[in-house]
């Protein structure tokens, strides 16, 4: 195997590892599990979060206390992630998504779409969430519509 | 100077050019000048950029064609930002920032806000914007006025 050939068999394992803790992170969301989150974030000072419309959620306690917010809030949530790019430097990526997400509200099912960006930092082999923004696409009249079926 | 004071220092000097290349992403967008944010992003098919509400801007040639966009489409505009914080990694930083936009329409100034993430990577010394996502915060009813002054 050549050094060229080798190099980018590392680069797509970073890829295909960074892609495995961004799904971790979807699956958290959507099945509302704290502790998942809890493994997933690292725990510091400067890990930030924004939710769509929200102010910043600054350090790994607030960070936490947004998410258990949300998740106590939330009944039923379907997500459909495209993931649209990962970026790998050293111990660093960050991933941008396509989140269309439905959520449950008096039995019909709304959707709305968000564009995240993600940051993960590398420790100790583990891909840890460090930043999380996400924002609101605006939608026309014709992507904005009630279903009785969530986003699948 | 001990290791552990010279290493701080270059903490120190790390984080003040990328604040400093974060101010000149500010100075480009409130003076409208295409050219300095030709200098400012790296010109690269991996850069991104998500407007607030907007699709995303993928690759230089996409993301530079949105900047065209909002300059020929904005007459005068006034930013006050207030950096929240910079995190620097090896030859990666991110920014966080609260800005706050006086865009001017119909004579009468118009405040919005806005949470940005700016990714910089370091390149042969110098900081290049490498993803700009911004992001509208909901404003409360007290929050949201028109005023016959722009930001200060």
């Amino acid at each position: 195997m050549s050094e060229t050939s080798i190099k980018a068999s590392m680069i797509d394992r970073d890829i295909a590892s960074v892609q495995e803790a961004n799904k971790i992170f979807y699956d958290a969301f959507e099945t509302l599990d704290i502790q998942k989150m809890d493994n997933l974030w690292l725990q510091d000072d400067y890990v930030k979060c924004v939710h769509p419309g929200w102010e910043i959620c600054r350090g790994w306690p607030d960070v936490r206390d947004s998410w258990v917010l949300i998740f106590n809030h939330t009944h039923e949530i379907k997500f459909s992630v495209c993931l649209l790019d990962v970026t790998v430097k050293a111990d660093l990526a960050w991933t941008v998504c396509n989140e269309t997400i439905a959520t449950k509200d008096n039995g019909k099912w709304l959707e709305g779409r968000v564009l995240s960006t993600n940051v993960f930092e590398r420790r100790q082999g583990a891909w840890l969430l460090v930043h999380h923004h996400g924002s609101p696409v605006l939608a026309t009249a014709s992507q904005e519509e009630e279903t009785d079926e969530p986003v699948t």
